[in-house]
Formats: C-alpha cells, sequence, structure tokens
C-alpha cells in the first residue's frame, strides 16, 4: 500500500542528486557529503537521489553546501532538487524538527564564487489561483539573480550562492503564502564547457 | 515581461538534461543526440537543459530513445526531465502537431535491456482531487515495472525502455482523464555502481 497519510507537520524535504561530468564523480559526491554539516537534518542516500528532511532553513543550507563544495572542484557539476513541504508526508525525521534555525554551512561557503546557469519552476498544488502565485515569485527573484523566460520552467543565471538565496526565499513565500503543497524543481549547471559569457 | 497566455494546443513538451558521470561526457551527449530521429519535434538544447516540443507520443519516444543510447555506452549515466503539457504555453513547435503519431525511435531501441532505477513525481495542477490521481496511476505504473514508495516521488525499477513505457501511459492517463496542466518529473539513472542486486 503506497498511500500516505497527510501530516500536519511543517517538515520541508527534498530529493537532489548531484551529478559530476567525471570519471572521479564518486570522489566528488563523497567528498562534497563530507565536507556540509548534515546535523540539523534527516539525510539518506540511495542509488538515485539523496533525500533530506527537517527544517526548511537547513534543507536549503545542506542542499546549497554541497552543490558549492562539488562545483568547487572545478569539474562541469549539475544538481538536479525537488523541494517540497506538505501533505502527503510521513514521520521520517520529524525529530529533526526541534533544531534551532541557524544555517550550519553558511559561513563556510557565502564568499565562493562561482557564476552557474539554472532553471527553476513552483508548483503550488492543491488548486487555486496557482500561476498568479508562480508569477509573482518569478517577479520575486528579480531581487537575487538574472531572471529570464525558458519552457517549462524559469531561467535564473549568476551567483550559485545567489541563486539558492532566491529559491529558498521564494519557496518561503509559497510556502507562507497559504499553498498547503508547496513542490519546486530545480536544474543548476556549474562549469559547463556550454555556459556563454563566461571566461 | 515573463507572463504567457494561456493556449488550447495540445502540444506536450519535455525539458530534460542528460548527465554522463564521465570525462568523455560531451561526446556522450553529443553522439545520443546524433543518434535519435528528432525530425517529429522541436528540439533545442542550452546549456542547462534540452527542450522538446511536439505531439505527446514523440515527445517520450525521443526522450526514452536519447536515453538508450547514452546508457548503452557503459557510463553510469542519468537522465532528469520535466514533461509538461497544459497551460502556460506559447507557440513554439506548433507546426509540429500535423505530424503523425508514428515513433520513429522505437524499433532501433525497443530490443535494448539496460536495467535502470528510477523516480518520478506526478502534478496535476489546476486544483482537484489530484492526490487520487497521482494515487491511481502509481497503481496503475505496476503493469509495467517494480514499485516503491519513496519520498517526494515513487520509485521504479526494471528495464528502462519499461520505464519509459510505463511513464508515457501514466502521463497520458491524466491528460486524458481531464487534467488541465500536467507535469511529471523524472529521475533515471543507469550503470550506477550503487544499483543493488544488479547483475
Amino acid at each position: 500500500m503506497i498511500k500516505q497519510a497527510c501530516t500536519k507537520s511543517d517538515i520541508a524535504g527534498v530529493s537532489f542528486s548531484i551529478y559530476p561530468m567525471s570519471d572521479n564523480f564518486v570522489d566528488i559526491i563523497k567528498d562534497s557529503l563530507e565536507e556540509v554539516d548534515t546535523s540539523k537534518v534527516h539525510l539518506k542516500t540511495d542509488d538515485v537521489t539523496t533525500t533530506v528532511r527537517g527544517k526548511l532553513v537547513h534543507i536549503f543550507d545542506v542542499t546549497k553546501a554541497i552543490f558549492m563544495y562539488a562545483a568547487n572542484t572545478g569539474e562541469h557539476v549539475a544538481f538536479q532538487a525537488t523541494y517540497s513541504l506538505g501533505c502527503p508526508g510521513d514521520s521520517t525525521g520529524d525529530a529533526y524538527m526541534a533544531e534551532d534555525e541557524n544555517p550550519q554551512n553558511m559561513e563556510k561557503i557565502k564568499d565562493i564564487k562561482q557564476f552557474a546557469g539554472s532553471k527553476f519552476s513552483l508548483y503550488p498544488l492543491g488548486g487555486g489561483d496557482y500561476m498568479d502565485v508562480i508569477y509573482e515569485q518569478i517577479d520575486a527573484m528579480k531581487k537575487h539573480v538574472t531572471v529570464s523566460p525558458s519552457h517549462y520552467s524559469t531561467r535564473l543565471d549568476g551567483e550559485a550562492v545567489a541563486i539558492f538565496n532566491g529559491l529558498e526565499q521564494v519557496f518561503k513565500a509559497t510556502v507562507e503564502g497559504g499553498s498547503s503543497h508547496t513542490v519546486m524543481t530545480v536544474s543548476i549547471s556549474a562549469n559547463s564547457p556550454s555556459h556563454k559569457g563566461v571566461n
């Protein structure tokens, strides 16, 4: 039986993968995961994705740091994530909701310079004026990075840290705006030989 | 102005990336794209994703074939895609809606044996009993491959061709069931050193 009961928990989560386009991909992934302080989240890796659950602030802190460390190797690294908050859910990781709001990894990565190209999509599920919510949040993104339209997503270009900060703000605003089940998908690419206009 | 008008078109589309975890990633991507007959779709690649638009049957035919060719190199290859049909949209690729329903690449790849692990999520946007639609389609997947629950997604294990066929059926059934804006995200992994119970 796959059906899961809804919970009233505010637990956020993400299912993500990091893809180093390198023969050395295993070490890059393992080293990045080891560099990051994951003490405030529930983290589980399998052969397809890694799942992180806990408070929203830590979900973004941990994924941002993992991407920054992997990209900092200089290899072409891609990151793909689905962030989610709301029904359906289960109780895995609920214990981590007692952690404080202080992001553990921010200090170590906030000054790393890393250009990235990105596409994100926001899906406020459960009905209502979901397209209005999406357009409002695309507009809010412009405070953080360069924003342009793309098919099935919105394109973001700029510093990787600013992209993650923008994504966190937009996700948080959608949740706080009353969306009962919010999903956001993101693809981020660093050090691609196809990036234009960057060294 | 990013806001796009809704269209009444039945055009389907996908924004996807293929990630070969190999120093040879550029050639693997280029060779796979070249092997595939893309004459019945609109296709555009940039530095983050590739967008394909056209009839639903061809969208799945083309993405399945690209993945099969890339995985057939034996390298660890991951595939990430967002399939979409419905508002919002624009007119790029509308000309391809006049193509017939005959998938161009099916014959060449249908017998390739390739185990894959996968996670997919279905998002029928625009409200209604969207969770019921999701659970119904997860159940329908069991005709194609091994299905198990996962956080923020449903896990599929089996032959890659069967996974893609299942995804196509589930997406099609959701659209035909009346969802006005259907989104499906998929992560597929082949030849991972972390796959269990293979070989």
